[in-house]
């Protein structure tokens, strides 16, 4: 099915949240309304390439406001949204003496939504960002609500696996999927869990330490459509056959000094257990950042030269999944197509020195 | 009269300051310009309702000084820049490592004008606008030095009340005007009523708690014209009969607590007392941030559903106001109109969830 | 000879570092890539001077992350990039909470690079910008990485030198410099004694506080084609008949008392020592910021009405120097002449107030 916007069918409505234009959480999406996401998502991967350009967003003003730091997030929207032609307002930390001095989130929503055409909104509070949708009707995407959703990282975690899979001539329906580390506290791994529950017949294995176990809500919610969730004993039999490692960091703080000693032997994941345990097409996934030194307890650098490691992959893909909300909520998907201009710089082939052959540009 | 850029006339000349197209002060205003750079101002309108872009000002780059926070006023004047097509480069804080080394401002106005064509400037200190601007011959807007000035917020309120006025049939000349809480510190009421002293046959109420009064000056500055300015003993005093109220923040910490006390009974406008003594054609005006929470000192919140409420109304003038400020300094003003293209995304019919139906996109 | 990329030369490749497009140090250039550079510098001219605008670089993204406070280089290199038509992403400081949670250097760098088409990085370790490079094909330039280098302020500082020489009819070859202050820490007096030996016959003077000579390693390499390095006892003996004065400022905080008073008296350069000592057509330089204050141990304001103070002439090169090495990296260089269209705003004749007549826009 070719996706195409048409008065019979709206993308954008599809997804709506109570009549508006907001992107709060991945419970928006329905597999078809998923699936189209990903179709424009595709529309936009010249552009995230770096083959075309765009300037369909040209005088749209993004409000970019992280009052939380969020780097990474914050450039990977700011970029997207200059990728389609607009500009970008940052506002980083709790600069915001109007909100120390006793300003609501309703009036610095509206207000911030009289200046913009869209706001991107990180905050450290569970539901503020729903706040902020809540006095606006202009777009309101969040990037992140503390331990609440990150939509945009589930569906780019997605994405990736349906790009990769779409390359290993894999499908989704079916495919078994290992989550590993903190199940608990990352929220990345919950709104991915729900996606994937949208999907048939996936085999989903879990494996984290004790404590952070994923939640019972999420795995019944995720136990539909003959999916079924495995809890794992060890990392070796969570890795074994696997199509998707989706590894996340854990927080040694979270742990007292015995536990940690414990934890540390079973779960990093290196370059000799994935060639023991999985498969010559598995895809290793994190959402970063990862911890790189020597004795971390996370996703080893061992794996930087292997081209199953699809992390910077994942990461590039933020891209075009955040180019496809904007101009989703925007209303300007259907016009994407027709405004693609050449780009006129050169490029490298590869964008990492150590990227796969396969990843060209 | 309709404002038209000419050999004869030139608006820009009109409102220089020393023969420099710089904007420190409403000082630099005489009734003719003011109107003028409302004409331009409602040139704007069109591209701040987000049904036109405009790029006439693409190339250009504004720096975006703001050695103290605010962030509202910092994104105001980039969007505004953005709006016309130009870049901004902004800066933050005193992240300005160079002036903590002993650079004067004479040095970093000079070597920021010679990278950008324009500079807005916020600077806690009175009159360090007026050095900065001393140094270059590019453009320098004052966006608020400490207790000196802030003439963008002076011009958006005026604007606020003749836009307003417009749409219920009223005149400036004439009308009654009441000013509320600290009228000692608060720049935008002195500001606001030198502009209000261009008008003719004004009554301008004051009620301000003991200590907070309106310095004589000011007093002095505005009783011509046919004004008169009238000192009030009680809120309901002020509030009876008016066509704007227009409420400033009082900082508790002006006081001790006895006085907090008392004062907070006194001063709070809420809907109840605007029922009880103002016109259903009065407006209500704030520069923002207003204190929301439930004990504050402030306008209430019980008047958000209230079409009277016209602080959000105010703070979107902001838009138009500045990219007024930019178009007039840069000498672009008579080209705006010839320049405006279609915008392509799709907009909500309102941009706040409680904006009142004749407030309309 | 008139430079001009063809199949035969590109400059890109000439200055090239391992097969990669990064710029990391001076020692990339020899004398014909250093006077092609320069060419394209001159071609920026006419958009630095804002007659010219251009879009060459329309839809491509800067990622200006500033790891260490730097307001003038980033908002240097931010402008650059956006008078070529450019989107800029900046980051400040250490937000980049990612690294403090033990992300690399190489994921920091893969990850961005993912976002964006090139990268201009300021960091305070030494290596630390090579690292980066080392992780990603797209370009990466060195903004100041700690005590290492700094380029684009070599690069500027000798294009300073060739741009005042053309004016007074001299040429680099066989004149006269002398470097003053600190030459033992100032990664730009190293950098831009490496650039100079590059040419041939040159006088070039040394004067610094004990303790902070000019290292040897440094003389050594820049004593070939006939040029020799001279140390001097006096200020008033280093001054005598140069060329060009190259001022730096001088950190009180690495002497103890009893040198300071000792050091004061003798490395103050002001007016009365320029006219005692030096030329009609001396220039006099300085990579900023100075210590502007009365008591201050650095070049004097009393220079500032003086036309032989380059300073700011120095400072505003950045601009087409910052804008010729994007265009170089990205490409695009041969591009830039047809890509030129006239200015719609309005310029002063001077950037500065106190410019010189022969300095006009």
């Amino acid at each position: 099915m070719q996706y195409k916007q048409s008065k019979k069918y709206s993308l954008r409505d599809n997804i709506a949240l109570n009549g508006k234009n907001h992107l709060l959480s991945v419970d928006q999406f329905d597999r078809e309304s998923l699936e189209n996401f990903f179709r424009v998502a595709d529309l936009m991967k010249p552009i995230s390439r770096r083959q075309k350009i765009s300037r369909i967003l040209e005088g749209a003003v993004l409000g970019n406001l992280f009052f939380e730091a969020s780097t990474r997030t914050r450039v990977s929207f700011g970029t997207a949204f200059c990728r389609l032609g607009g500009s970008v307002c940052d506002t980083t930390g709790f600069t915001f003496s109007s909100m120390a001095k006793g300003e609501s989130i309703y009036d610095t929503s509206r207000v911030i939504g009289g200046y913009v055409d869209i706001m991107v909104v990180r905050h450290p509070e569970q539901g503020s960002v729903a706040e902020f949708s809540r006095a606006t009707n202009i777009p309101v995407v969040n990037g992140g609500d503390g331990p609440g959703e990150h939509p945009s990282q589930a569906l780019l975690d997605l994405y990736t696996i349906r790009t990769e899979f779409s390359r290993l001539g894999k499908s989704i329906d079916g495919s078994c999927v290992v989550m590993i580390g903190d199940l608990k506290y990352g929220r990345t791994v919950h709104s991915l869990l729900k996606l994937l529950s949208l999907y048939k017949g996936l085999k989903i294995s879990l494996f984290s330490p004790p404590g952070l176990e994923m939640p019972d809500s999420i795995i019944n919610y995720a136990s539909v459509n003959g999916n079924c969730v495995d809890i794992k004993s060890s990392l070796e039999e969570g890795l074994d056959g696997v199509d998707v490692v989706y590894a996340t960091r854990v927080q040694k703080e979270r742990f007292t000094n015995p536990m940690n000693e414990y934890f540390d032997k079973k779960f990093q994941i290196d370059l000799s257990k994935i060639n023991s345990n999985c498969k010559k097409d598995t895809i290793v996934m994190h959402p970063l950042p990862r911890d790189g030194r020597p004795g971390a307890n996370d996703l080893s650098i061992d794996l930087n030269n292997d081209s199953r490691l699809a992390i910077f992959r994942q990461a590039d893909n933020g891209i075009p999944i955040r180019m496809a909300i904007f101009a989703i909520l925007l209303g300007v998907d259907h016009l994407v197509n027709n405004s693609l201009r050449d780009v006129q710089w050169s490029l490298p082939a590869y964008i990492g020195s150590d990227d796969s052959p396969f990843y060209c540009l």
